[in-house]
């Protein structure tokens, strides 16, 4: 059952996935990352710029020779390294001296103890937020792009894209800028004027395409395959297996943040299902590295009902994951055939997890709920993760007592529109102390 | 001639400020902070929310007993400190256990060595930005609230207000929140929708009033003087001279974070003026407790075009301030009447600065610079501060040899409409190659 997702995955992605022979180079220095290696069938390959299998087309992943034998030691050198996710360089797939390199250096953002947001939903347990808006282009799109400009650098590519619709593009020009590296983006020509200012700004190339999000990522997998995208690194296409892992580091951050421990529960966003997917390698591997105690943890998948294939396939059994047609506020999570469904299943299924929705008005709900309570005022998702812990704690499958970490994985600055109708002034007055009175506020 | 700049300002504050005599609380507990002390004819009063002194309504400023005769034991105790301006709570007016209380823990944002941007502007030295849009609320205005919310609680306060257009009503509203105090703040009525939602969407109350910003300032000061204002911590009038001192923390995180060292040159933007005034406070309790060098740095100031009346000043070789109407984007700093300017122009000579401003056009220009060379996103005031630097350079009075720091304050999210006009998609191409080639981009 599971191959059948995948292959509707294929089908996306692999039609452009050029032939790794000739183009690949095993002595680039990628620091720990060995080789990439297929999540289906376990065929390595030499480190390229390739994102899927030549030999069954599933998914390619890098594969690491890790430090080992010496956990102390290791967690010693990350606690004295930056306050950024190259702490972690030893565990990623970027060289030694990475953070001497000009780049966006994000990561180690806040882990917000919500005790305040733990009141409000019979949290007995240690509730936390670990929030991304903090990152320099305010998402959690900043760490993988930070690691797939290492990439982009180490196969020579000089011009840095990306299809997005919204922070990815955002990201993706900010990063480039500071790297001193070409970029361009690929936008819906439709797309709201904040986020076309927000990525144009950076001064890369910003082309806006005659049609939906869709046609924009064909046209990508068209442009890779042809002459002109040679030296293009297509963040979140060929170089999609290195640009994926950045996502461990909130795995590495969020149990160093708790004194080296893993949380009991997390609940994170699905759009692709990638971040999910690399949040749980993470946690394998500080259990493996020693880092932490190696005892069960139960990952939960948060979906908007609007876009809700993973949760569906949950909740009927399914290892398949059906595409839908996305409709919902929460954008940055529409994805309506996400590559890593089956995987997030597999996850959510064997840590004893589940994947829920929430509704659009309860998406707006948590985003309130979460700026009224801790200050944080979260972009769409944020309010999709939270809305689906409260739900979850209502069903019963969050167990409340226990420690849990919650994901904001961007800011709320950038979803305005979908608490404006209802955050707006309390009241309008005089500038006078009886007009005030009168406004019952007093 | 600086009395007159003073008493220009004290008709805007002293008017409602109250006896301090039984209000006050000598014992209560503000960490180091001693009393407040008049910064025109050194009367000293005991702690209390008071911002204007009895004696001649000049402005108060927090006095402190500062640890001394062991820098390299307080050097070591901040560095083992929390990632956010605790880490400086023995020099701060705040409990020595204020790391634990919930709030923002805003502070420790990137110095980042901007090396694009200076071969661009001709700098051979160091040039850094000090990047406050990494803040929780992305300004840094969540310093300075997050000392208020100190004083609020010490003071017993139970509701946080300010006047405000736009950044401390979002930082204010947060800081409540999360602080578990009720927040009303006040605006114009007609501000943008975004700053309107922002401020709204912490659940506090938000109360538009029926005129311009000069109307709500009026109005706060009534309130304060009235019983409905008794428990209210107005943090930017009745608390302001603790508010203020949260400015000290960005001179502290500079100097630590270019190891312990000062720079030779800041460039700082003026609104009210207060601070750079804190900064330059900063610096010199630095040089006093010996965790610095001795040695000279310069101050430089920088306002916009449309609202550059210290910059007048400061060419004019005046002490006084002439008040002005303001009329420019860089609306964050648009105050025409700065309650510190007669300071901000001491300092600027005293320690061989200057003061200079730019027009709208180079503060748009300054923004996209900033952003295409460090892949920085800076509010207008960012702007403001980047665009001096560069007619600073130009005119010689800034040394491109030496160690320059630039502060953007805020985030170009909450200013999209200054780059929005010139920030725009390159080319809208239908999604196939030859329309991609026919636009030029390949």
């Amino acid at each position: 059952m599971r191959r059948k997702g995948l292959a509707s995955m294929a089908v996306h992605t692999a039609s452009t996935s050029a032939d790794p022979s000739g183009t690949t180079d095993s002595r680039v220095d990628l620091g720990p990352a060995a080789a990439l290696s297929c999540r289906e069938c376990g065929e390595r390959i030499p480190l390229g710029p390739h994102f899927a299998c030549t030999a069954c087309f599933g998914p390619l992943e890098i594969a690491y020779e890790l430090p080992d034998g010496d956990p102390e030691g290791l967690r010693k050198r990350i606690e004295a390294g930056p306050n950024n996710i190259w702490r972690y360089a030893e565990l990623l797939p970027v060289p030694a001296g990475v953070a001497d390199t000009p780049n966006l250096n994000p990561g180690f953002t806040k882990l917000v103890r919500a005790e305040n947001l733990a009141r409000e939903l019979g949290v007995t347990g240690e509730l936390h937020i670990k929030d991304d808006s903090g990152n320099p282009t305010h998402s959690f799109k900043d760490r993988v792009v930070a690691i797939a400009v290492q990439a982009a650098r180490a196969f020579g590519f000089t011009t840095l894209s990306c299809s997005s619709t919204g922070n990815l593009a955002g990201a993706v020009g900010a990063a480039a800028a500071r790297a001193g590296l070409r970029s361009c983006v690929f936008i819906p020509h439709d797309l709201e004027q904040g986020k076309v200012v927000m990525a144009a700004v950076y001064g890369g190339e910003l082309v806006g395409i005659e049609g939906n999000y869709d046609d924009v990522n064909r046209f990508c997998s068209e442009l890779i395959g042809d002459p002109i995208g040679e030296n293009w690194g297509f963040v979140n296409v060929n170089l999609r297996p290195y640009y994926a892992e950045g996502s461990k580091t909130l795995a590495y951050e969020i149990c160093e943040q708790l004194g080296w421990r893993l949380p009991d529960q997390l609940v994170v966003p699905i759009a692709s299902g990638s971040q999910l997917t690399k949040i749980d390698k993470g946690l394998r591997e500080l259990i493996a590295l020693g880092l932490v105690e190696d005892r069960p943890y139960k990952i939960f998948g948060a979906q908007a009902e609007g876009c809700s294939p993973v949760s569906q396939a949950y909740k009927n059994g399914h290892d398949v994951v059906r595409p839908v047609r996305p409709s919902t506020i929460a954008k940055s999570l529409a994805i309506g055939n996400p590559a890593d469904g089956p995987y997030v299943l597999d996850i959510a299924r064997r840590t004893g997890g589940a994947v829920e929705d929430v509704n659009d008005e309860q998406v707006v709900d948590a985003i309130k709920l979460l700026a009224r309570t801790e200050g944080i005022f979260a972009e769409t998702a944020g309010g999709v993760t939270v809305g689906v812990t409260r739900k979850l704690i209502e069903s019963g499958a969050l167990d409340p007592t226990l420690t849990t970490v919650v994901l904001n994985t961007g800011d709320g600055l950038k979803t305005l529109d979908a608490v404006a109708p209802t955050s707006q002034a309390t009241a309008i007055i005089r500038p006078n102390l009886d007009s005030f009175r009168e406004a019952g506020l007093a």
